[in-house]
This record gives structure tokens, sequence and C-alpha cells, in this order.
């Protein structure tokens, strides 16, 4: 049932040309029939307060413009993560303004003019070394994108535990923190140890051996000792900065 | 929006109280809720044509026989895999015509009278060693509560491929076969190359040391050769039976 | 022992140059012999209704050329999984007629003329995400070569559950229902609940991290809460297809 | 360096006995030892906002009792994770006002008389199948534990898909939403693309066969398709609590 | 087709009451039907030379008792392993010539009077600890039971090489070679490195933590870098026993 | 102590130049030492019966000539697995009488004149589907060159039971049966239980999805319901050839 | 070839009764054989100077009690882990003396009169939380009983690192830091960025869920990002302290 | 707090112009701003001992260059593992003296003039295969470069156990061993029971099929039933010379 179908239904029961009883039925028997597929990314809007972000890895150059191009017609902006430097050449030479952030490998075309940054304060993302930058720049991009102020805390592995502990201002300034970390993945227990903010950490496929791709880092912050840490998939900064985005935009969107 | 609810608005447009754009807006926003929890078991039966079914592990001896009499009020009869010894007691003093499944470990309260089975053809179910039966047997219990006609073949292993050749009349004559085995799980492979019906792979946890509980049965029958045999999780005969009832039965319900 | 022996064996009976007995005794001993080597593709045909499918990966063109003829040749017909762009190249150029699909890389010769579809019903394949459509596309392509009416269903991943509800009718309307999913894996519970056809799982390795090459989604999906959902393995089209064929076409081959 | 020692080291340097290179040199090298360890849980108090925990389980009778009375006389209240009716029964012995809940094993001594809840709204704590409850009380009770309002949603699985849809209004009104799911994990999924609030998944243990004590829930849960949901280790009611009430109660600390 | 049907059919074509093709047409299309299950346990003697071993674990006593004594009935003895003291006791009481082994866990009774050992030579179980002594006894008794000679060699760990080395002569004078061994797995690499008889290595579930129920030992085993090593199931002493007498009895059947 | 310095001291003793204690006490003291390096291969030559095998794989082409040189130059023969057409083509330069066996990949440059092939009987190479077939080559160059007979039975996979059945002469007629297969890796469960010769399983790393690289092969062939049969590691042909020629050839050393 | 065999050898050779190269015939023959099984336990006392250890667990009272004698026979002292109270309590009948560490599960008869400690410092051994305490005492037992002075830092888990840093001092005064750690095992990267003695890392089984008995802990401790950090197996606290002690003790043995 | 802003406090109290009170509050709360960034290295240096090591794989040839400029800046040398030769050639354009490990992938630039070795004795680094040898050199240039006296034992894989017991001399020399070994890994526990010198086992990624990229060698060496053996990282040669230096540096720093 689209909302023209569902509109006239509605109608034919005004008019008294549909009794309620059939109308009831078939409302009964179809209950998710009233929210037509067209009308998706709208509502999508409402529920959540985000747009639609475009996965960009397997898919072609074409692909990708096109879609982005649609969003662009729908929305006035676009964002993707994964993004390839061939994804980025295009999407430029059709939107001149597009923002590619090559380590974090996400495009970004704003509002224009764009607005501010809104949420109650600013995510700030630590990352452990400098090989899980990628993981952490996705993260950056993708708040940013959300509406989100970001902080950068880079290269504060556990192993220098001095370096952690010589930032304690800026990690108990942060409304969110996202811990990105690869190898044993220890930092966020330590981060987690210093402040009261929610904590989002995102193991990285950084390491060899015995890392087996993440997932030494992914059980280490699945099991860390300290209350109030939760995960995300191994590598998805994107992940991290859309739940780190939900906690921090809450407020702007007025009481219950 | 309860079921009240629903007709309540419905009335109200044909009234001409609630205007249609009013009434499309609470349907636009709200599509689940057309679809009141307290109704759920009736949707589910007219859904699907299978009544709830109980799963007694873990639960007490009180509530199981709770559910069951409910059940009982609403349906006249009802059907619990993994029940105790203790659980079947009980029930069985409150509905003296319970049927108790020991291997299997199901109760079962018929419809008084019981309607004959119905369903295409036969469910097969052909099980590689002794071990194995409990698996086997909740399958059995379960097609039949489901209200097939059921067939055994027990103690068919591979390593005696001469045994499974012996039975290649039963196996032809199936409507769907479930093939129930632990170990190194290779018989869903011979039984799918010698029947055309659709076969459905029970690994079992029997076995020790690289069995892995199942692990080893799991994925010899996901990589099986021989095309068309589906699996379900390890143990889980309930699962197989219910599959194999939906394939059975498909044709009771009339085309489409 | 080939068919001419035993044509012998069994004429040397009946002439009296052999005992019963010592027929009896050859007999016994060597069951399988019975039945040679060279005889197979037709008693494939005979005890299962499907001609031999052609895995194309890892198989020189020519390998996949001769192959194919000589099916071609036995069977006016033929059809692959697996097919590389060159190898459909080589094909179309000996068989002009032949049909690649490219997402679900799969080759078909149709029988000329093409039988119409046969089986109960339709099968509808429903896919998660776009990443999943070459292993769905498999599927499809594979229940049309197998002689099924197929349908599709794409785009309806579970974060969006209103589009799962807005097919309930297609849903409802299919006789056996193939659903693919990478990620997660929780389309099929959500699909298995809400129809009472035959649900077959596909897991895609379509993911990242914790996916695991596809573990994830397979792990999630063999152990759906729903009951009557059956599993394949990672990416494996093909077989669902050919399970899902077995459902719906069991019908054809009359009763028992 | 303890306290004492620093203070002395200070007031050396302000009595001119010390040189501030020498004090500079000292400070310098051992930045740690400044924060005395018999200090500690004041300052994690000032820290994170958050009293210590008692986990119960491995521990003695005596033990507990001995550590919840130190916390009684510190801070006039406790709480207590993962606690046997043994531990409930002597703890009440001793502190008549005590609150044990059985299902999810806490213990709770409330401050007399007990402050309101505070933080920014309510707490949801949503539970696929009643053998999810335990973990999911446990939540809830640590929840209120540390202050906030808890709203309780039972028994939503996927394999109903309209009860969830049924409950928008309660999922929307939350705060944060806490989901609980064992099996295939996939309600998370489900919820977190209907609400715009934070979502902690909790993967549960219940299941068999390729459940693997959770792992299969887990994995599901990291690879959802819905972007914004985070997840803590399996059964682990407790730590999504602390991460929702971290997230809940940030605001009332003031801002930046 | 039983046998009695199999003299029948070829009787009647002895007979001319069948005709050659008609008896062709039932042999070609079921092959496998002329091996009769009920004579199957004496074409396995045949086929194979072995007998049926009895598994008794999970099996009750009365059980374990019937089927050893139709086995006793059909071969004048019978052997079992996995047996529990229980086991053993009505065992005994029934047969007081049975040989309970209580650490392999064995149970054997004797044609009476026993043959001699055949085989070309002596199977000898080597051990790498002493608590990996039950594994090794199982697979002593069921050599023992084949008909073998068997000579035990315990206490041999890698850690003490002494021990092996000061054990040559014995390594080389054995037919065939058993090595037992749990934790790390590396006995058989040395054992194989020092003789040119065929090694059977038997990883047990010896160990803690890292040992993984044996899995560190059977990796361990799989990968051994001598060349001629071949590994059975983790605590599978009787499977590794079989082989060993496959081995070691080839030769009493004559040549090819 | 080299072997000089071992012949200086026994000639020291044996002239009264050294006293037996000393000599004891040095020989006591360094067991080993009495086996120099540079006499490895002979040593193991007679320990074994088997010449050191050339591992080419990661080797560079010009290090695969130089060991295989020096090999001819002791030997007047050489052996090699794992080499690519690279290493062939420069071995055939310097040695025309190579023998490559492309599929398998392996080298083999046989004694001029070659020796007849020695051991009890055949060993017969069993292959289930035809991507198994490098690993089953590898396997019969390997127990060739090694010095025995061998036939290969390819193409019989458990999905098509009827090719195993019909080939159970052959299957009997082999001193020591390999059976090479992945996927489910259900075919030595089946050949166990045919013959009574020994018989070695080699997992292949053929599959996709869940065969986990070979693992699900591998698991199976360990858990197989057939006493008697060995496994080797993944894609190990070589092992397999090895140890079945261990068990081919033992004959021909006589008694012990 | 025992010793009294090797001695009549040389004593042969001596009087010219065996001729040198006959001698030597036989020695490059067997080299392991010069060392006797009967005089094991001497050599390794001098070859490792660490008397045996008694693994007392699944071991009966009896065989601990028979063991620890014979050892006291022979060296005045016994040491012993994994003992249960059942065993000390009879060990303590026969042995007054006995010491036994009921958390770490120790039993120790020191020599009379007790050496004092030796080794270059001393082993401190760091615990992250209160159920590790068994693993750690495991542990200074150990050391104590070879020879080595021990201390204690226990719980100084990183999700409170100020109490680590409070403690640089003691790290720093060790010579040997053992640091004990479950769930994500991140205290040896902490600990090994602060001293520069070697440090071992012994991951326990405490946690439940992800941790997976310990793997957690252990795959974080061998992806430590701190340089220097090794690791043993789970719960491995015995060990550790034997490694520790090798480190601690080399330095007594005198130069090279 | 910078460290001029500490100096500055520090003379602000020296000049009266803070009171100690105040002083002593801001350094009480944040122990760790007292080491600056910016001093970081040196405070390291002086920590432990070791200079940083440039891990190069995974960074451009250019921020080699530029890491390695800085260090050459601050410390007259560098050394960096995993170097490709891309990045040997660039550093050897601007450091001539630059030494190249191409087998062990290091760069090594020693101070001018190179300081003699220091450390108690030799480490010594035991290898199995030649496959094994890269990570073996990255082991034996990293001792070298932290200032050791190193020494190679190659090529004593456990099937050739004559090799190990011909070397038990070296062995016994050194003051640390090291020992390389992929496959099953066995090597530790043979050398970790001829010496009494303490044992660090490299597990490396040579192998295949069932070595699972090392696991099977890391699980070999972590259950070694030699005990004082420990563990490091799967192929970190890195990560045991580090620690081995630890060892043998320890007694240059003068006592505790």
């Amino acid at each position: 049932m689209n909302p023209d179908q569902l509109r006239s239904l509605i109608a034919d029961v005004a008019a008294g040309t549909t009794s309620p009883d059939a109308a009831l039925r078939r409302l009964t028997h179809f209950p998710g029939e009233a929210l037509p597929f067209a009308h998706l990314d709208h509502h999508r809007m409402l529920r959540q307060g985000q747009p639609e972000v475009v996965f960009c890895e397997g898919k072609t150059v074409d692909h990708v413009l096109a879609v982005c191009t649609r969003l662009f017609e729908a929305n006035g902006s676009f964002f993707g993560t994964r993004a390839a430097p061939e994804h980025a050449e295009v999407l430029r030479l059709r939107f001149p303004r597009l923002e590619y952030n090559a380590l974090g490998r996400t495009v970004h075309l704003r509002l224009d003019p764009a607005p501010p940054p809104s949420g109650r304060g600013t995510i700030l993302v630590v990352t452990a070394g400098t090989s899980d930058l990628p993981v952490s720049e996705e993260a950056c991009a993708t708040a940013d994108a959300l509406g989100n102020r970001v902080a950068r805390l880079p290269d504060v592995g556990v192993a220098g535990i001095h370096r952690v502990l010589g930032s304690q201002e800026e990690l108990r300034q942060a409304a969110v923190v996202i811990v990105v970390a690869g190898m044993e993945g220890a930092l966020p227990s330590v981060v987690g140890g210093l402040v009261a903010a929610p904590v989002i950490a995102v193991p990285t496929s950084v390491g060899y051996g015995a890392s087996f791709g993440g997932l030494a880092a992914l059980l280490g912050m699945l099991n860390s000792c300290a209350a109030g840490v939760t995960v995300v998939n191994i590598d998805n900064g994107f992940g991290a900065a859309a739940a780190a985005s939900r906690i921090n935009q809450a407020w702007e969107e007025g009481g219950e």
C-alpha cells in the first residue's frame, strides 16, 4: 500500500465509499505497508536525524557518482566512507567543493552554507599508534559530517603511559571519547579509568601474527576492566562516530 | 495503537470527526502499531499455520505447567521440547493424555479427537549412529506434532555404506529427508546424492576431541558436495522438523 | 562388473551354464559394481532430475568449453557457475545463444525451444544489501536454469525494517524464500517470522573485521530464533537455489 | 613520593631550602608518585562520579560482607553484582534494608534517604527472550543503582517483528536503549534502525550448538548494519548499564 | 531386496520364470540392495577382518551387556572401549574371564582358547607423560584385542630428550610406532626422525589454558616436520591402534 | 665432537694415552656430539631409508639448483616438491632427464638406471574431485620417487556414491590407500569402511566459505567414524605419500 | 647402551680386545644411548640446576605422597603445584614442616636448614585483580622454592592507572617482573613501558564471555606494544616463576 | 602542564608568589602532566636504556627517512625493522654507513665510533629451518643493535634431533637462548630441556594448512613441557631480541 493508496483508502472512508470495517481489515493485515519504499529516506531522516551514508568500497566510480548526485539533489549534501582516490577524483569534477580525507578515505560535500556544529560538546578521537590513524580519521570525518565538534589526540599508546596522563585535561573536556587502538587494544581501559564521559572503543586490524586481523584488540576491548566502555567492529571508525554522534546530539532534539 | 484505537480512528474518519489528513499522519508514523501485542498468537497462527512451541530447558516445572495450560486453553493442545522427566511428570498429573518422548525429550498433548496427518508425503528421519538418536527423536516428535507422517531410518553411518544403499527404496519414497549425524557429518552428502527430495542436515554434538561439540559435523554438512542439502544448528532436531514441515505442508494451504 | 558382464551373468543363469548359487555369490560380494561408471550421468538424471552443473572457477577456458560442449551434446543445454567474463566470451563464440549473468557469474544455454518454468510456485530471492547481489544473482540464475519461476526482492536490510514489512505481500506469495544477507545475517529471522513457506538462508562474505569472511552471518543464521529456517554455506547462492528447486519441483514428479 | 613527601618538597622550595631546579628534577622523574594509593577511592569518585561496584562471584560470603561494610561506612550505600542467594542472606542480616534482585543477582543498599533518580531521561532495557532476563535484570538494577530512571521492554524477539514495531512509542521515548539478546543477536540492528538514541547491545550466552556460548550473538551485534550500535561483553548487563549511565548522566555534571 | 528375495530372483531366472531382461532391470536399478542389513556383520568381518567394537560411553549397563552378549554369541569374544567400572562389573558377573583395563577403560573377552598374536611385528606405544597413560592404555588394549604383539615405552617427553635417545633400540625394533602426547605434542616429530617405521601420532587433551582441550597438540602433530607421521583424533587411542593393526596385519592376509 | 675427534679419542684409548675413565667422562657428558653435522645425510639414509626431499616453495631458482646439484652428486638422484615452472625450467637445463609433474608441482631426477619399484604392493591414490588433483599428484609423484608402485582412482566423490562402489575391486587390491578430498572430507570414511588396508586421509583446501581453507575437511577426517583412518596436514600430499611408503616398504628391509 | 656397557666398551678398547673401528661404529650409531634412563634425575639437576617439580592435579593422594617421599629421600626437599587440600593434609602427616600455600595451591618442604635466597635480585609479582591471586601465589611460591627473593604488588589494574604509577619505585627495584592479569591483559604493556627489567606476562582465565577462558588476555599480551615482554601459558604461574628464576639465578653459576 | 609551566610553578613557589598549598593542589590533580610530550624520548632512554625503534612496514620511504634523520640527530644512531629494500636504498643515500640486513629486513646506523658489545654474555639465536631465517635474522640484528654479543645456530629442527644434541656445547655457553621455529614449534621444548639459561621462543608463520599462519607453533610453544620457556608473538624476532637484551644487559646497570 503506497501513500497514495493509503490516502485514497482514508478518503474513501471519509466519503463513506468504504466501510470502516473493510478499511480496518486491510490496515490490520498489512501493518508495514503504510510505509512505502519510495518515501523511505525522508522517514529515516525524521526517525533518526541522520541522512544515509554511502559505503563506497566495492562500488564502481559511476555507481558512487550516481548515488551521491541523487543524495545531493535530495539533501544538498552527501557523505561517503571507504572512498578510493578514483572515487574522489570523479566526484570532485562534478562537485568542486568536495572534501576528500585521503587518510580516512571519506568524501564529504557540505551544505552551502554549512550549519555550525551542534551537539552538547566535543567528540575526542584518541589514537594509540600512527598505523591506527586511517581508522581514526574515518571517525573524525564522520563525526564532523554528522554535525559535531571534533578534536584529535594522536599517538598515546599504553607502553608510554605518561603520554596518556599528560593529556588528562583534554580527555576530561570531551563529551564523548572514541579510542582507536590495534595490537593489544589496552588503551580504552586506561582512558575509561580516567574520564567520566562515555568511551567508545574501536579495535583496528593493525598488528601481525597473533593479532589475527584485529581479533586480539577486539577481545581486549570487550573484556575491558573499565566499566562504561563499549565497542564497535574492527576498523569501524564510521560506526564509532555514528554512535558518538547519537550521544552528543540527543540533546539537540529537545526533551522526550 | 491497539485494535480498538485503530477501530475508533477509522470510525472517527467515517463519522467526519477526524480529518483524513490527521488520520493519515498517525497511520504513517506508526505502521507497526496496528498489530497489538495481545493478538499476537492468533496472528501468528494465521501467518504461519504453526502454534507456539514451548522450549522447556531452563524453565521451572511451574512455569512450564502454566504456559502449557494457557496454550491448552487457547488451542486444545500443546507441544514442548527439551522437557526433563520432572516436567513430564507434573504435566501428566494435569493432562493424563500427555505423550512423553523420553529419548527426544518432548511433551505432546494432541487435540482430541486428533486430526489425521496432513502434508504431501512422509518426512523420513535418517540417523547415523545410536548416540544421535535423541536429536532424531526430537525431530520425529516435532514433525508428528506439526501434523506430518513420520518414518525412521536409524543406524546408517557412512563407514558401512552398504546400509545406506540397502535403504534406497525408503529414501526415495520420502517427501522430505532429515539426516541426523555427528562426528564427521558425512551422511547428508551421501543421502543427498541418492534422492531428489529436499534434504535437511542436522549436525549433532556427538563425538569428542576435534569434533569440538559438533563443529566438525556442522562444517562438514555446510561444505557438502551434494547440491540441495541445507543445514540447521547443532542438535537442533526441532528446527529441522519445523523446516521439513513447512516444506511438506505448504501444499495443504492451497495455491498462491 | 560392467553392465555387459551383468547381462552375461544373468543370461548364463537363464541358460543354466551358471548355477544360481554361483551367481548369488558374485552379486552379494560386489553390490556396487552393477552400476558402471560410464552410465553415471544418465543414472543421476533419473535419480535426481537435475543435470550436472559446471563449477567454472579455477578451470581453464578450454576445459570449461570442452565440458560444456559435451553436456550440450548430451542434453542440448548446460549451466555453469562462478564463470569469469573470459569463460563467457569463449563460450558465446561457440554458442551464440549463451546467456551470461555478469553479476551472478553464471553461464546458461537453454534448451531450444525452452520449456516453460515448472514447479508449484515462485522462488523469491530476498537480498539484504547491494553488496550481496552477486550471491543473489547466482541463486536467481540457478533457480531459473533448474526450471523454476523466480522473483527478486532486493535491498531490504533489517536496519530499515519498514522495507521488509512493506513487502509482506510478495513474501507471502512465494513457494520458497531464499534470503541472502551478510554482516549480522539477521534478515532470515525476520522473514522466517513473517511467512509460512520454507526459508533458506544464505550468509555472504560481505562485511569486514569481525564478520570473519561471513562467519558472523553464518552463525547468526544457524542460531535463528525463527523455526523453519535452514542454512547453506557462505556465498553459496547455487546451493540455496538447488535446495529451493528440490522443494518447488518435487510436485512435478507425480506422487509417490 | 607520597603526599607528605610532596608537601615537604613544596614547603622546602617555599622555604628556600630546596632549589627550584632540584625540585624540578624530582618531579620530572616520578610523575605518578604524586598520587598515593591510600587516596585512590576518593580520587575515583571525583574523577568518574561512580562508586566502586562489588563483583561477588567467586568471593566468599565473609569477604563480600567485609567489603560491603567498608563501602557502607565510607559512602552510606553499596551495590554488588553476581551475588548468590547466600551472599544476599548474610548481607541482609547486617543490612535489613538490602534489596536483592534474585533474577539479576544484584544486591543494593540505597542511601537513606535515597536521592531521586537523575540523568536526562530514561534508560530502556529491551530483552529478546525470557532466557535473556537475568542479564537484563542485571542491567536494570545497575542502571537504577547508578541513579537513573529505568524502564523495561521484555520479550520482543525479531522472529515476531510486530512486537518490536508495536513498541515504537516506548523505544522513541528512551534517552538510551540497552538491547539484550542471545541466539542470533539480531534485535539491536532492528532497534537501532528505529530510534535516534544511542543503542548499547548486550549479547547473552543463551543458545546452544553454534551459538558457541554467545559468540554468534556477539559477532552479529558487532556486524550490525545499523549505525550507532555499540557492544559490550557477553552477558555483561552491568557494563551496558554503566555505559548507559555515563551517557544519561553526563548532563548532570554541568558544562565542560 | 533381502537375500531371500535375491535368491528367489536368481532361482526364477534359472527356472525361466523371470526373463534375464527383467532380472537385469531390477539389479541395475538397486545396486545396493543386494547386500541385506541382516548379513552386515559377517560381510564386515570378511571385508575388513575386524569385528565390531563396542563404544560404551553414554550407554547404559544393560545396553552394553546386551550388545556384548550378542557379539559373544556370534564370535565367541568381544571388545569394548570407554567402559566405566560399572560396565566392567556387570559384564564380569556374566563373563568371569573378562579382562578390564581400568586405566585404558577397555573390556575384553578373549576367544577360548586365545589364538597367538599375529601380524608382522610389534606395535610400540610411546607415551610422553604419565597423564597421557589412559589414552596409551586404550591403544595398547585395542592393539592387543585386534591380535597384535604390543610393547610400551612410557614417560619419554621431549623436555628430557635423553630418555628418547636412550630408547632408540626399542624404537627401531617396532613394526609400527604409536606416539601419545599432550601439551605441545612434539614427541612424534622427534620419534619420526629416529625410525623408519610408520608413526601414528595421538594428541591428548592433557594440558590446560592454551592447550584448548588438545588442540595445541593436534595442530603440532599435523604440522610435524618429520615426514611420515600421520595423526588421529584427540584422545583416540582406539583409532590409532586400529590403524596400526591394519598396517601390522595386512601381511597375514596373503598377497594381493 | 666431530668424527675425527671421536676417532682420535678412541685411538687414544687404544693407544693408552687416554684412560678409559677420562674417555667415559667425555662420552657421558655429550651423548649427541658423536654424530657430526657433516655426516648427517648419510646417517639419515641409514636410519630411515629415505633421502632428503627439497621443499622448493619460497626458495630462489639458484638456491634450488644448488641444493639439487649437491644431492645429485651425493646420491645420483633428487626429488623436490612445490616446484614452480621456473624451478623446473632451470633444473632441466642442467639435468635434461628431469621429470616435472606440472599439476603436482614436483621435480624428479631418477637414478640411472632406475631401480624397479619395491614394496609389498601398490599405493592407490583416490581423489574426490578434479580440484583436488594437484594434491593427489604430489602424493603420486612422491610415492613413485620413494620407490613404490602407484595407481590412481580419480573423481569418486561421495555425492555420487555409486562411483566409489563401482571401484571396490581396485580399492581392495591396494596395499595402502591415500584418499584426497576437500569440502566436507567425507570420502575417507566411506573408503575406510570398504577396505582392510591402511587408509591415509589428506584434506585439501579446496572449497570456499565455511571450508575455512580446508579446516572443515580436516575436522571431518579426524572425526571419521571408520576406524583405521589416519590424517595428515591440509594439502600435504607429500606427507601422505611418505607415510604410505613407510608402510609399503617396511617389508623390504628384512625382519626386525 | 647403558653406562656399564659403555664402560665395558671403552675398557675393551683400552685392553685391545675391541678395535677402535668397531668401537667407533657402535658409538656413531647410538649416540643417545650413552645416557641411561636411571641416571636421569641427577643429570637434570646438573644440567639445569632445578629439581623436578610435582604437578599434583589429577594424581591420587597416595601417588603424590609416594613421589614426594622419593624426592625427599633423594634431595631432602620437594615442591609441588596444583595441590588440593587433601594432598596437603596427607603430606603434612608425614612431613610436619610442610608449607601449604592454600591460595596458590603449592606444597613445599624446605631443606633443613634452609639456604638463604640466591640470585641477583628480587622477583616482583604484580597482580591486576584479586581474582588473579591464585595464579600469582603459584608464581610466588614457585619462585621462593627455586631459591629467589620474592616481592608482591597486588591489585594494580590498568583501569586505575594511578595505582601502577604510584608503585614505580617498587617496579624499578625488581630484577625480574612477573605480571599476572586476566580480562583484557593490558597490565604487562603498561608495566613493560615503565621498567628496564625483563617482564614475564601471565594471562589468567579470569573473566567471562568473550574472555574465552583466558584467550583474550593471552592474545593481548602476545600483541603487547611494549618491547621486551614475553608470555607463558594461561594460568601458568609456575612456568613464569621458573623462567624468572632462570633469569635471576644465572649469575649464581659463575661466568661461562 | 609543559616543562616551562612546571618550571614557572616551582619558581613561583620559590619566589613566594604561589603558596605551597596551591602548588600542591595542581600537582596532586595532574600527576601525569609533569612529563611533557616533547621530552618523552629522553625520559624513555633513561627509564629503559633503549632508544625508540622504527617499525618501517606500511610507512612511506619519506616518512622513514624523516624519522631516522630525527633519531640520528638526537642520538647519533638509529635502528629500524621490517624495512623494504626501497627503505634501505633511500636511507643509504643519506647515511652511507647504513647496514641493511636484507634477510632480516633491518636497517642500522651504528654510533661512530661504535661502542663494544655489552651485557653479561652471548645471545644465541637457534633456528629450526631455513624458512625461519628471516625471523631469526631480525632477532640477531636487533640484539646486535641493542648492544649484545650475538651467535647463530641454524637448521637444527627436531626431526633430526642429533643436530640439536651435537650443539650442546654452544647451547650451554649462551646467556640467553632465542629459539625460532615454525610448523609444530617443538624445538624450544627440546632446547629448554638441555640448558639452564632463559629460553625465549619465537613461533613463525612458516608452514601451510593447519599451521594457520603460525598458530600451531604458537600454541605448541605456550604448552611447552619444558619449564622456563617464554613466548613472543608470531614472527616477532624483534620482540624476542628486546626481551633477551633486557635479560642480558640488566647486569650492566649496576645493582638495584
